[in-house]
């Protein structure tokens, strides 16, 4: 399984494990593109979505043989359960180019404009990226998703999925470019890399001539190659070590209801809360009530010593429990003398990904809102609320953890930069 | 002088050879400012400015201790004048301090804001990156430019300049942090990495902890080490292959004016052209009459097989001189069968800093603009207006040629990033 399975033959092109070539080709596609019209890309994914459903049966079959090998090489239970298609699968991935398509177009957008007094007109006008290579793992959907994103922004892509859904991405992909094709773009705009080694995502990872921004979607191994090896620039989706803060004038019963649901209501996920962090004035009052709550969630705490004062059962969090995201049903808490404290906490240990308080107190919400670094700050409402849909984006390719560029969810103006036009009469410069 | 010149024992907060704790204390005062008003910032600069010229004694003293020292080792007359300093010099940096304090304050505008269907409002704010670090050669104004930028935008900056100008940047330095102390701001506000050697520099392109924005300043060896060895998010400040294309309806007199100024009104720096491409409809009238001037001016012209045909005494231009930026009294010249043409050679040879048409065709224009491939396309002026100052901006610490977060001249804005606010009232995920 290390060289991935043999290549069909019905793939000779834009499925390709020359990434060179794949680049170059690319990034023509995506000089094509900036000639598209809005309709264009827009009837490219409606086309798209089509042929992924009249295409199923072969679409099935090919991931039927991923899903078999994958058995076979002894994927575990949850990782078989996200690569499997079926036509239910299918059908949401359809529907989610259409909506895609759907959605108003970033491109053109006028982001600014001003005048000079020797009369020049200047404007910045919001346009693709131009290539965005997208690493990710395992489900196939994300090829879907990825590729609809990247186009309805007018960006050619470069997808690297993983070696067990290479069968599934391959009919994928190439359902994708007929429907680009069908449409009048160049088909090279959705472009599979077929070489599962580590050495060609590597090869995408330094492809500088040709790739504008790499996308890296997966676990800490993967985020800590790209950090490593990229050359090209790079969006880094990380970790979200997420806290909540209840405030001393936090409103006990909405705290509760959003401790448990940041926690609980799907604790594997990016947006989860991992840590509570409580005011003194309180704490007395809050933790023993949370953490009765919490536990009869099936939630193991882990307190500092201050929280351990207050409620028995607490195991002692170290500054490495503190830092970590758990991905599952733990969380540390903590007892702050003040808000700022608690800020200075959530700074020390927060990832820069979300972090939430509970107050009534307006100047409290103000000064967490100003003062703790990360991308999405949340008063009064679940650390799980970001995310691209619930944002009101309509499509979501990852949450930067990162602050150039993009942060917090990202959606089709994330993937778009600008070129600024100056519009004169003849001026030269004295 | 490997090692640089012996460290002043005044020099011993901020100013350190130990990168990772630079970072830290830079990421505390990056926390630190997020509380800082804009006055505060603007008053941090104003009384660095006053310090500089108030310590302009011991300022120019250590600036001839590196001038002699730089003499001694052989550095060429250009580099020797950049490095020197003098009371005009002084001043100058001084009232650069001013003019940004001055400047309209980036941080807290709202980019943006909307309302979800339960109730959650949403705002965009521009907040400052964090930390800024600014990898920079021979110029100590370039110590003072860059900190004065990064103070403005709220941020935090970490400065490695070379060691021909260690002496100067030291002290300079010591007056940023006094300045911006007496302003109430934390002192590491402005920080010196005082170790010129090259694993310095690489440790601080691999604070991934730390700095949240690289910006390299300086020719290609440094470019192509940010690009080796960096793991922060950069911004790359690359070459410019700037072509002037002559459209068949261009006002051919405006033409002559804006190929010349962009040639030759400063051949040295990135804005300048570097290529002529000429519509093949006008190139009989044109080319001869272009050439005769530029060479009058002292450019050196090779052209395409086409051009030669047109003006003897051309020589002949290879692909690699096509894509080369000369930064001198050099031109390439290309004759354009049609403005596709045009366009496809600019994409193929540019390096996506400034293209400029000239025409009185709207359709061409308006082609040109949307399908050339550059941060700034500019219509009928010349290219020497890509400018953070030209363009109104006030300050540039850079002109970006990547396509991630800034495109073309950076100003304030660009070392800005901005935080998603969440503001609700109990809501939670279902």
């Amino acid at each position: 399984m290390a060289e991935g399975p043999p290549r069909a033959a019905s793939t000779l092109l834009g499925v390709s494990a020359d990434v060179a070539e794949l680049g170059r080709r690319a990034t023509t596609a995506s000089r094509q593109l900036l000639r598209a019209s809005s309709g264009d890309r827009e009837a490219a994914l409606i086309a798209s979505a089509a042929l992924i459903l009249e295409r199923a049966p072969e679409i099935l079959e090919a991931n039927a043989a991923d899903v078999a090998a994958a058995e076979a090489a002894g994927l575990e239970a949850g990782s078989l359960d996200r690569l499997g298609l079926s036509d239910e699968r299918l059908e949401a991935m359809a529907s989610g180019l259409r909506q895609v398509a759907g959605l108003p177009d970033p491109v053109g957008e006028v982001l600014d404009g001003w005048e000079r007094p020797n009369g020049l007109e200047l404007r910045r006008v919001r346009v693709p990226l131009g290539v965005v290579a997208v690493i990710y793992e395992n489900r196939p959907n994300v090829t879907t998703d990825a590729a609809a994103i990247c186009v309805k922004s007018g960006n050619a892509v470069l997808l690297r999925g993983s070696s067990s859904a290479q069968r599934s991405n391959r009919v994928l992909v190439e359902a994708l470019r007929d429907g680009v094709a069908k449409a009048g773009l160049p088909a090279d705009t959705v472009q599979l890399v077929d070489d599962p080694s580590h050495d060609a995502a590597v090869e995408l990872m330094r492809l500088t001539d040709s790739v504008d921004c790499l996308i890296p979607r997966g676990g800490a191994a993967l985020i800590a190659s790209v950090r490593e090896h990229a050359t090209v620039p790079v969006i880094i989706d990380g970790d979200g070590n997420c806290h909540v803060y209840v405030d001393a004038a936090a409103d006990l019963d909405q705290a509760l209801a959003i401790v448990v649901n940041a926690k609980t209501n799907r604790p594997g996920v990016c947006n989860a809360a991992e840590s509570l962090v409580v005011h003194e004035a309180v704490a007395g009052q809050f933790l023993p009530q949370v953490c009765d709550v919490l536990e009869a969630h099936g939630v193991e705490l882990l307190g500092d010593a201050a929280a351990r004062r207050l409620r028995a059962g607490l195991a002692l969090a170290t500054d490495d429990d503190f830092a970590r995201e758990f991905l599952g049903l733990r969380m540390t808490v903590a007892v702050a003398p003040s808000l700022d404290a608690a800020i200075e906490h959530v700074n020390r240990f927060g990832s820069g990904h979300t972090e939430a308080i509970v107050t009534r107190d307006l100047g409290a919400a103000r000064r967490f809102t100003r003062e703790v670094d990360a991308g999405v700050v949340i008063v009064n409402a679940s650390t799980r609320f970001t995310d691209g849909e619930r944002f009101g984006f309509g499509a979501e390719i990852g949450i930067s953890t990162q602050k150039l560029h993009a942060r917090g969810p990202m959606g089709l103006r994330e993937l778009t930069t600008y070129r600024t036009e100056v519009w004169g009469d003849g001026q030269v410069v004295d």
